[in-house]
């Protein structure tokens, strides 16, 4: 299996796919290696039978356009993007027919997954032939993964409002920082909980979110009328 | 001990002391009786040697000015409301010389209460006498409560943004209703929790944490003008 874009997601799917695949990994800025995992160039990777790409989603059609010539006939190409329409649709365009793609988004990330995935959620989504079930299998008997099989369209609708909403809540708070730490009720110290999860997330990924989702741009005007209003019926008394 | 305003956090109240104190109850709106709480009139119930101020802070004056006259010397009165500031003046203005006074907020509700009170915070504000260092080792020792000693002042600057903060994301999430189930993040399950533990609070405590704080409209407003900014920051991308 060779992972695309070694960075903090690439490395934790490493950590759980090792144990039962052959790994080797190519990232354009290589960081600290991984007992196990061979590094690579691109298209050692990208010859692979099972391909995942990790990198930020900006920067996937570019790599889509890179590993075409190399991928074996019959690969599984695999993305984690934190937003499925793009990437489903940059794949399907980009990678040559004789590959199979699988789109997924494991909604969990570093953090969240420190006390090991079992029973985290991932999004699996369907995009060309016939490998998604088995995928699925996988995920859920072997990783103990929580698989929800979907489409890129409902996943983004949904994930606007799971994800767009957090990130950008915590955005904001991160930004009042410092919180209070000692006179806490038990439903501030869940949110400030959140906010401790999504905080450390790439910039790339709150961009993603934000704004390579087209239902995010919604949602966010949607919390804001609402908050507006909301200040104006407390302004008004 | 006399609870004056039996809702529900009076009967919280009722709950956690009724095995360490003799309890009457007066509400203006008697709701269900309760095995060990002898419903009484105000006269009665403020004639106790401690009385507990449980009713919405916008009815507090009133309430301070009817009990007055039928407190007895050297009664202790200690009120709950989710502000210090207005609470404390209120007292101190209204109540006779003789009594003393202690202003707390339990940073607790029955939803976040609905496993037992101990561990959780309670913030006591010394108002008038010398009887807070007894109450707080009381709550400390023997109800295991984490007592935070403070003035009106700190905990209202405080409260502005735990409490405030809390409450208006919360009723922008409900207003934002049905939210995504489903394909959810364990940071947005936990923002999730939170909304559900306030959502059920009286509006009463929306607005005493809204509108009775001083310093709550100051945390709103930068609230909002961070997250124009970041919205701003996205719409140019």
């Amino acid at each position: 299996m060779g992972i695309i874009g070694f960075g903090a997601f690439g490395r934790l799917i490493a950590t759980h796919l090792g144990p039962h695949f052959g790994l080797c990994a190519y990232d354009p800025a290589p960081s600290a290696p991984m007992p196990g995992v061979a590094p690579v160039d691109l298209a050692t990777a990208a010859a692979c039978p099972i391909v995942i790409l990790a990198m930020p989603v900006g920067a996937m059609e570019e790599t889509v356009r890179a590993i075409g010539p190399h991928l074996r006939h019959g690969a599984l190409v695999v993305d984690v993007g934190s937003v499925k329409m793009l990437p489903a649709e940059i794949m399907r365009r980009g990678l040559p027919d004789h590959a199979d793609i699988v789109a997924t988004h494991p909604l969990f990330g570093p953090q969240s997954a420190r006390d090991g995935i079992r029973g985290l959620k991932i999004a699996i989504c369907p995009v060309r032939g016939r490998r998604a079930p088995r995928l699925a299998a996988f995920l859920r008997k072997v990783l103990g993964l929580d698989v929800i099989m979907t489409t890129p369209e409902a996943h983004d609708r949904e994930a606007a409002m799971v994800q767009g909403l957090t990130h950008l809540i915590a955005k904001v708070l991160v930004r009042m920082e410092p919180l209070p730490s000692r006179m806490t009720t038990r439903s501030f110290e869940l949110i400030h909980q959140a906010v401790g999860m999504v905080r450390g997330d790439a910039p790339e990924v709150f961009r993603a979110i934000e704004m390579s989702n087209p239902h995010s741009a919604g949602v966010r005007r949607r919390f804001f009328d609402l908050a507006s209003a909301l200040d104006a019926e407390l302004t008004e008394g």
